[in-house]
């Protein structure tokens, strides 16, 4: 069987203004990178501004297992299904990070048939977004420490500080460090750390940035630390604002790029769908609804995070409403649900899939709650049995739904065929009638307990006073209106990572909340949330080569 | 007057592809990055080693004052120059570093009628390449942190490791670190360090790489640390030279950009003069002598740093040979090495540049130490006197060389003919004898004395006997014929930063000594050496900003 970089190579690219011109850009408004790679500039994103929306269709899967569930492919694989039935369709997705490269999943750019290229130039570098945003994250940090080291005119509490570093790797030795030790040359040691790049609020804040007014004013809202007095102090305070700015101008404008079957892809911006919203910029959403009839994007993680963030956030900021929701899931990971260990996946278990239906069950429902039509796509493994399939698409016609079996993984745009004529029938109908699950003015400490209850089936919530009195503090400082961003395991509906399947009646402990003042809304950290991956015992990196004429091996 | 980003954006640009076309570079040799970027892929480098080798022009330096002297405006001028007068010429710069420009000085494109150009763009990420050298230094740290997690099967000394991680940002906080804290996941606390990332020993390599294989071998060779009994730990012991490889396999490119005047310039590479060997990217300098009939090139800070360092490190390891060295100074530079006070400089006086001058003498006569002729180029003011400029005159004649009067800055190319004629004639009469200062052969101690005292003109060397046990060590383990690499201060030609002018009877006192085996030199350590600077009080980075429409101010 040919490895995803194998297929990828075999695979002729065409030029990018050949791709841009079949997304309707023009070639003055690249700037390409490469031959394969461009940015689109922000000027034609706003000369396209008053044109109608084109569809949007939101991918999002079940809880994530080790047995994969295939989100990314299938988002590129519904794409080039559309546009082989002759739809105009924009994929629009979230760039890998750098770090988990060199871990151990490999990148981050689909499999098999349903890929975007070059997929090592987007899974190292690409057009160096993840760089500008690390650089504008770590020049506050420096200036947040050189305003100590003059003198601290701000009066900020040293031991407050609540920005930290960012590196686009997975280095758990930087998770937790102390700065600025040897001396008086080097400033006040203190407890500090770094966080990887995706987690950043710098990333969030680019991801939701309307232009580059809008980036400087998120830029500079964001909170360093307090006072002793407990007042913040922000970027702007620091006149940090316009030079990070100005290091995120060129990253601010969307990539294009292609899949291996010639569909324009929009690949921009990724924040962490845990700790963060979990989906591409709005730039990369706005453009792409604006020049194709249909955009096929998606979100991290389940349909619990990633998915409920994409809706209660983003489409909220973006004022945008998709015309359904597509769930993933595979019967391996399904089983993986039902109690099935991952040695044992190969046998037929239609028992363990019925066991394990029930996490699919819920997140279709639960998109439902926003008012979304929902379809199921079902990525085939060979030693899918049809008895196990029943099982699903009985489970889904009690909905009212059904699953999608699809194959674009070893069959490219064929294989989701059926899925697209699916989501067309969809989009035509205009069944969708899409809300955020709470409203704005709702309290910051009800919107937690809203999105527990009905999306993670918590019997409740559990609130520390220190934390109520946060929130109390920042609906008292103006905040109360923006909505809850809930960073909590990816694994489980619960905050513990070992319920799979559909657990109920369980308490949602939120430990801490932190405010993203930039970002524009209010994190709820519930349970242990890393913040930093390691890397394992035999790092990905280990496998990865260059060969003497140039090609990289080992990124899979 | 227009500040230089005004001059900047008044020019318009051609597109890339004709300035390549100009330099002989075929269109599909040209990977673009936005429209006036752009890197030359190694297959046209390769396509062309066989071609005859044009004339190389080492443009070098005074020790550097807070007056100014104008080196990179002088290469970019003399190219210009040259170019104007019917010669091809192709202009080999060295990429700035983004840390820096936050802090004090700003942008390092030049300045006035002498730029690269975008100069937004070069300053600021430019091609990325510095950001994938940042990252392949820090997964090698990465990776030495996990090996130690998982069991440190390779033995090393968590003691005893040296290699650190690098950020490309001016911030203190981070020089002296500890790292691991925070409990048993993540790892084992112990002291650590970032350096900027000019003073990786990555970026050296990267400069010094002829091709991928070599870039590999180079990255394996370094060493991170020590075990108990002294046995060297490499990059490839832990298998992370091939995946680093891969994270730099674009940045070896070389990046093609153009003068304001429309020449080409390779900016290439960016190693710091002090700790490194301070000039641009062998691939850009090899590329440029096949390309062109004469290539300029610069070296950082003074020729006693990097002009020893291009002619005994680089020009040994490319085996190129320059046809001759321009030593630039101003009047006002001169005036500080004679002591004058940087608020006294707009004053006359004739003595004090004749006390000065002997700063320049020195360095004049040091390039014909290699076999050079040397010529001086004198960079204008308006309140420069004729009675000053005799003063130099009158003691360049007395080295039998000249020094030609400068005013590109304001003038562009016409500012620059007279030297561009004097060099051209240097070329045409074949004078040029190069040689290093010493053989390869050369004991390890006895290339540090000959450099002290041939260049630095030091009465003696202080080696504790740690380093000369070190020394001893290294070339029983093979490492005796590799250059010697001094870091000492840029400012004086001891190591002692107030020593202005031309101190003689000093001792030169070797702190340490470190091995950069993949970089294939020993580096030296003399007094004081910065590898990670700090911000100033008010750091330029809180005047820059960005305009709605995208417009960068504030980069100077």
């Amino acid at each position: 069987m040919a490895t995803d970089i194998e297929i990828a190579r075999a695979t002729r690219l065409r030029p990018i203004a050949e791709i841009a011109a079949r997304a309707g850009i023009p070639a003055d408004a690249l700037e390409p990178y490469g031959r394969y790679k461009a940015k689109v500039g922000l000027d034609f994103v706003r000369s396209v501004e008053d044109r109608p929306e084109g569809a949007l269709v939101l991918v999002t899967g079940i809880n994530p297992t080790p047995a994969g569930e295939g989100k990314t492919t299938t988002t590129i694989g519904l794409g080039d299904a559309l546009n082989a039935l002759g739809q105009r369709t924009l994929i629009c997705l979230r760039e890998p990070s750098l770090g988990p490269c060199f871990g151990l999943k490999g990148g981050a750019t689909g499999g098999g048939r349903a890929q975007v290229a070059p997929m090592e130039e987007i899974n190292l570098h690409f057009t160096g977004d993840f760089h500008a945003i690390t650089a504008a994250n770590n020049l506050l940090a420096a200036m947040v420490d050189n305003h100590l080291y003059w003198g601290n005119e701000l009066g900020l509490d040293p031991r407050r500080i609540t920005w930290r570093r960012a590196i686009d790797m997975n280095d758990r030795a930087l998770r937790s460090i102390v700065t600025s030790l040897g001396g008086a040359a080097n400033g006040f040691p203190r407890e500090d750390g770094f966080d990887i790049t995706v987690a950043s609020e710098v990333m969030a804040v680019f991801c939701l940035a309307r232009d580059f007014d809008d980036l400087r004013d998120r830029l500079g809202r964001m909170v360093v630390g307090t006072r002793r007095d407990g007042s913040m102090v922000r970027a702007s305070d620091l006149k940090a604002d316009g030079a990070m700015a100005a290091l995120l101008r060129d990253a601010l404008q969307p990539n294009l790029v292609q899949t291996l079957e010639g569909s324009p892809a929009l690949v921009h911006g990724g924040p962490f769908a845990n700790i963060a919203h979990g989906c591409n910029s709005l730039q990369a959403t706005r453009l792409g609804m604006r020049l194709a009839d249909i955009v096929v994007t998606e979100a991290g993680f389940g349909a619990d995070l990633g998915g409920e963030k994409f809706l209660d956030i983003k489409c909220r900021v973006e004022k945008i409403a998709p015309s359904c929701a597509v769930v993933v899931a595979t019967l391996r990971a399904l089983k993986m649900h039902g109690g099935v260990a991952k040695s044992a996946l190969g046998r037929e278990d239609p028992a363990a899939v019925a066991r394990g239906v029930v996490n699919l069950v819920r997140h279709v429902e639960n998109m439902g709650k926003f008012g979304l039509p929902v379809l199921v796509a079902l990525n085939r493994f060979t030693s899918d049995t049809d008895a196990e399939i029943a099982v699903v698409q009985e489970a889904m016609a009690r909905l009212g739904t059904q699953a999608y079996l699809c194959t674009h993984w070893s069959d490219g745009a064929a294989g989701a065929t059926d899925l697209a004529r699916a989501v067309l029938e969809r989009i035509g109908a205009h069944t969708a009638r899409y809300h955020p699950l709470y409203p704005d003015e709702m309290k910051l400490a009800e919107k937690i307990r809203t999105i527990a209850r009905e999306i993670y089936r918590a019997a409740d919530v559990s609130l520390p006073p220190a934390v109520v009195k946060k929130l109390a503090a920042w609906e008292a400082a103006g905040f109360g209106h923006v909505p809850v961003c809930i960073a909590k395991t990816q694994y489980s509906f619960s905050a513990d990572p070992t319920q799979l399947g559909a657990p109920e009646g369980h308490v949602l402990p939120v430990r801490d909340v932190r405010l993203s003042a930039g970002a524009g809304f209010v994190v709820a950290i519930c349970g242990d949330i890393m913040t930093m991956p390691g890397l394992p015992r035999v790092p990905a990196a280990e496998a990865i080569s260059l060969s003497a004429d140039g090609l990289i091996d080992g990124l899979f």
